[in-house]
């Protein structure tokens, strides 16, 4: 009956992710995780300072991994974000870093006993999800990491400015890695009634593209870290799960024939990915695709040398 | 039938507030203001990329005081939390810095032509509530502070924490300074059928009351800053106003007998404060409200000298 | 700043309608209406006896069209669904007694004042909405009818069941009358990334189209009327107007290239009907629409000489 | 991690009750339980015809006493409320009815091995929560029925309205039988800072008593049956369960000290009563309370004796 959900990382994301969820109720017991201790007890301390207000109980559990052995989605949200601001914003310069964390913590998971879908938001995400499987042994399918479903948000907010439309009635899918060789993929997106490229110029839809891609980095040089629209595609994700929704979306799931993670559609459930989805891509989107998952192998080999 | 309101400051309480309205759905449109205007239009632009995966709408504008022409509330959560620090943690220290701002804002809001309830969270907020009052020359009744509003819902924990039931369920109130000089009126807290005064000894109300006080210490000294609590009282009182809630809160509202602001029960509605009410509090309690109410009046007169 | 509904009729779907208004709180002021006088003041003080266990304040005037001229959206839901039940369940058995009431509640409407955007349940939903447009003087744009969104609401029930997904994630549309002449489009159905029209025979599609038009005589038959499904549709539409949230939902709006009012996508906000979409229909479709069109002009027209 | 909930019957209050647990998201899984397997499948259908417009899934199964084994909670609501209209209003002339049904269906749960928290709105209430206990077998704890948290909500709101304040500010309870001889404990019911004979005549308290009573009375002949504050009161006791709230409420409760069940706040949690309220009542409060508890098992062993 209880609903439990561990956040590990208390920074930025895994803060506001912790407040989305007390405030939506997305579960009756939170289960914290921060190497620093005392932050992650005053974040504690000051959800439990909202309960008065707002009526709904909240039990929080700080730093016991053993906690997580019944929990039903554990979401990863651990990152150090400067690494980031000193390589310019390029997702791949936090591995070696993030990398050493990630195989403590996946062992630590896996000790536990947790046995339910794990959901990473630490970047670079794709390579990150991949090292949480191998070192959790959880099966691939309950291993997801939240890829393009933010890039695809942007995407589809940039749409939505340009047509006085809401970006929920746009529909369609960024593919591939969530970083810079990420695209959209125009043949899935429609709108209004009508295929993208109807609509608009190869120009506009070129700049739609760079939007969405550096949507993020616009957000990210403003305030040096990203975590309203990351923590809402986490949210939205381990709803998903939890709620046993079976709603597509676009996220960073395991695809054999690329042999990597990397953000491409699936129906998501209790297991987490319940079924993968196959896109009718042109020929060009393949290529770029195929492209995406290159780089995200290459580059998480070569970040995980230099671990 | 639009529902506005504008959060001037966007540090820790006002970007975790914004993200409250956002996931609450609270209005349609959003007001941010912030010297900063990169780090406010990193939020904005952050908060529109939630939108695809919440499906809510949100309508924000950016650094624009016109726009607050016809908001229902207006929060101000401006602050230099670094002066805390420095400075022992009284929040008096920060008024020789905001008063000068808030003088800025309240000219700047009563220039606008605002009209609705200003909602004050920026401390010292029983002084800075005051100010807004005197600038903005809005009503006394349309200009209210936080004041006891998060003390309260923590001596509420700290009761419910003894007793294992909710903190919604414990009624009663902290009263006076938000600040040092404020004390839980125990002849006022009710706790399962009983006078808490019939269940706990006075070395354990002791307990409670420094609790309730320290309270934020020891979120503060967790990561210097403190904003889930305070959010969600600002919340609420945001919601009360803006649904006509009618409900009964403890907030700074002015007393004349005392002459101040001060934190104490009222009704709050639509019209900002709808009824002040009349507690019956013992002899000590009154002794302690005085107290309080004169500190905050030396204060606030020491504070602006220093301004 | 109030957001205030009016429903006109409190049968099994206004009265479902309410309840599901009161519990989402979309508006802070309900004005509910009814012939039967003791019914609705029945339920609008069952209502209130709801808020001290929910919390939220809800305040219901009853019968009185002057509290119309500033309401939001008026919902009429008005019928007698025993006319029905004793006509092979066609929702044009309706329109003779519902045309009068129809023609009388859209004066007292227009004499009110009323500016606002008003939904329209009460069947059959095309004809009845086209009567309001004309007796209320009102913009097109702001008389919109429920038409084929409940029948699209099925239809993806219908496909979801078939593929274990979340009904959510199917896009597309039934088109045309919300009765016997609708059809689903099935040029516009998509799910899992795939046209629909690629995973299902023909048989399979039809069998779906059945399901989706006779979805409501088996939810009629067992009960002998139909609320929450249609409730939820209208829930949806008053949320989309109240909210200005350019979602695009397909309803029952006036297309002047069939000269009628028939369930066609359009983008829906605070002003109504913000835009009119424009789908690309095959030759088959475009012909059953077409069809449709022509018998929701016929039965208006036969409907009329019988009132 | 599955919140499931039983409802076993689905007349007006079940059905609402049910439609509010679909809006709220309550659970993921419902159980419906009727004799009118016609109407019940109807009801399942239409909750199902929501989906795709509210984006909430929701599983229901029908009349499967099996799929209620490791429900979280079931609530009762059959009942016949024809029965009433007959025989003035007094609750107990559905015993001898009900009380066949209920020792059936408490029966069948047993042998479904259902071991949650059994909720029970069927009147007259506080006899049936009795049956149900012995026939379920279920610990005192894990049955309780909503008793006077009704009756209490419509003193709140009769109060309320006098004061202008909202109903959920208003602190006390009705105690004793969900039926006549209950009365409302004034010496528990404080509001705005003050015990309520402070504020009202002996007359106006008699009035805010008799309609607390009658209030159910009015909204009763209004429409032969009354749903929506019940359904609220059930709503709110079902999540205090499922969400282990440890709230207190006056609901129905086996009080060794009276030899019954009887209206008497409460803590309510997940494992059902999770601690019984000691009030210091008045004398005379004392005489009714005692009174009332002695009509209840008067009423109960003469309707069994007819059944």
């Amino acid at each position: 009956m209880t609903r439990k959900i561990g956040i590990i990382g208390l920074g930025h994301v895994g803060a506001t992710l912790a407040h989305s969820m007390v405030l939506k109720h997305t579960c009756d017991h939170l289960v914290l995780i921060d190497t620093n201790e005392k932050k992650v007890k005053s974040d504690a301390l000051d959800f439990c300072d909202m309960v008065a207000n707002t009526g709904y109980p909240v039990h929080i559990t700080v730093n016991d991994y053993a906690a997580l052995q019944d929990a039903d989605v554990v979401v990863s949200t651990l990152g150090n974000i400067e690494l980031q601001a000193n390589n310019t914003n390029d997702r791949f310069a936090e591995l070696p870093f993030t990398s050493k964390q990630v195989v403590q913590v996946g062992r630590d998971l896996k000790a536990s006993g947790f046995h339910g879908v794990l959901v990473v938001v630490t970047n670079p995400v794709d390579a990150v999800t991949q090292l949480y499987q191998q070192y959790t042994g959880l099966p691939k399918e309950q291993v997801i990491g939240t890829g393009t479903l933010l890039d695809t948000a942007r995407m589809k907010r940039a749409v939505a400015d340009r047509l006085q439309v809401n970006p929920a009635s746009v529909s369609g899918y960024n593919l591939g890695e969530h970083g810079n060789s990420q695209f959209v993929a125009w043949s899935q997106v429609r709108v209004k009634g009508h295929a993208i490229t109807d609509l608009f110029s190869q120009e506009e839809l070129d700049a739609i593209n760079y939007e969405s891609l550096r949507g993020g980095h616009t957000v990210f040089f403003g305030k040096f870290y990203t975590n309203f629209g990351i923590a809402a595609a986490a949210q939205r994700l381990a709803e998903a799960v939890i709620n046993d929704s079976h709603e597509e979306m676009p996220v960073s799931n395991y695809r054999p024939e690329y042999g990597t993670y990397l953000g491409y559609p699936a129906i998501v459930g209790r297991k987490g990915i319940v079924e993968r989805i196959d896109l009718q891509l042109t020929e060009e989107e393949k290529e770029k695709l195929l492209h995406s998952a290159e780089t995200i192998k290459e580059n998480t080999r070569k970040g995980l040398e230099h671990a």
